[in-house]
């Protein structure tokens, strides 16, 4: 059986601490019940050597053998892969799981972590805020009418989806009750406590 | 065999024309050899049988037999699970494909739609410049050495990024040789002429 390991900074400020994507992958390992081990790489001095494995500089990337891939997106798709946990294997609700897994990356994240970088920066008048809340709006209306959002149960797609959702600023952004519901009984599931403590754990090692 | 239907919007206004996301579909058909139909939604009046198919309202979205899927990126990634010709079967350069098809979704179009997006709202001070400087930088950096983003030849990891950066204002901004010799040589491929006219074509007969 190949090895996967999760490439992981040996260290972030305490401002993303809980929220670097290496998480997206622990927490989806968890889930699937797939063994992997966690491997550092500099946050400070970025190699030659990480640049071979995430061109822009950042982590997470996964390790699965001789194979490497980052995007902790296509890290949970190939992760998906191996295991039904993650993804269905019947066509319909694998293509239902597929679009949402893509929608939490292109259309709600391409616009709150825009967004977030904008608020963040102390810009006044954010010219994103208008184009959020009409995606949020419409997350909403899809979550009020069901528990998940593909294949009538938990998959990578509600991992990547609360995942986005959960970061502190979008999800104070507005009232939206089934949303908030969502990220709540997602973020409470066993694997997700266990990554994110796990994260915390490495992070703290390197102070 | 399923039949493959590409669901575009009836009419659009000319400004987008040429960029709107079912080019996307028709273009990975067209390298494909899939056998295809476009259907029309109406782009003024949007049903919520268009909602069913496409919850935050937009377009394209795909249909294969009893299977439907929204978002131009899953839809890509369904079609590439139909030819070896949109991603190669061997793993490692499946997993390359992948990540760089995530990438133009999650690393570059996450930076560029918004960053264009202030843009033609008129913006003055786009606060996403610096961020998708670095971004670009990045791409120009890979394509400096190569010529395919994966597996050596094209894939469709080369038809997403080529049509995030052929947007008029993106690739307008700055100065990268290599990155604007991918966009030429890609879009000079005879499936994407096929494609960009035939959406020229669709949306002409609306008028």
């Amino acid at each position: 059986m190949s090895e996967l390991t999760i490439w992981a900074y040996d260290w972030v400020p305490d401002g993303p601490r809980g929220f670097v994507r290496d998480l997206r992958l622990r927490w989806a390992c968890e889930e699937a019940g797939l063994p992997y081990r966690v491997e550092s790489t500099p946050f400070k001095d970025r190699s030659e050597e990480h640049f071979k494995h995430q061109p822009f500089g950042q982590a997470p990337w996964l390790t699965d053998g001789d194979l490497s891939i980052f995007e902790s997106g296509a890290g949970l798709l190939h992760l998906a892969g191996k295991s039904e946990k993650l993804m269905p294997r019947d066509p319909v609700e694998e293509a239902e799981t597929l679009q949402w897994t893509i929608a939490a990356l292109n259309s709600v994240e391409m616009v709150s972590v825009p967004w977030w970088f904008l608020e963040v920066s102390g810009t006044k008048d954010n010219g994103l805020t208008g184009w959020l809340e009409s995606r949020l709006d419409h997350v909403e209306r899809v979550l009020k009418e069901r528990e998940w959002l593909a294949a009538s149960r938990f998959t990578v797609a509600d991992l990547l989806m609360a995942d986005v959702l959960r970061v502190e600023k979008v999800r104070a952004f507005g009232d939206r009750p089934a949303t908030e519901s969502y990220v709540t009984r997602i973020t409470d599931r066993r694997a997700f406590k266990k990554a994110h403590a796990d994260q915390m754990a490495h992070f703290a090692n390197a102070d």
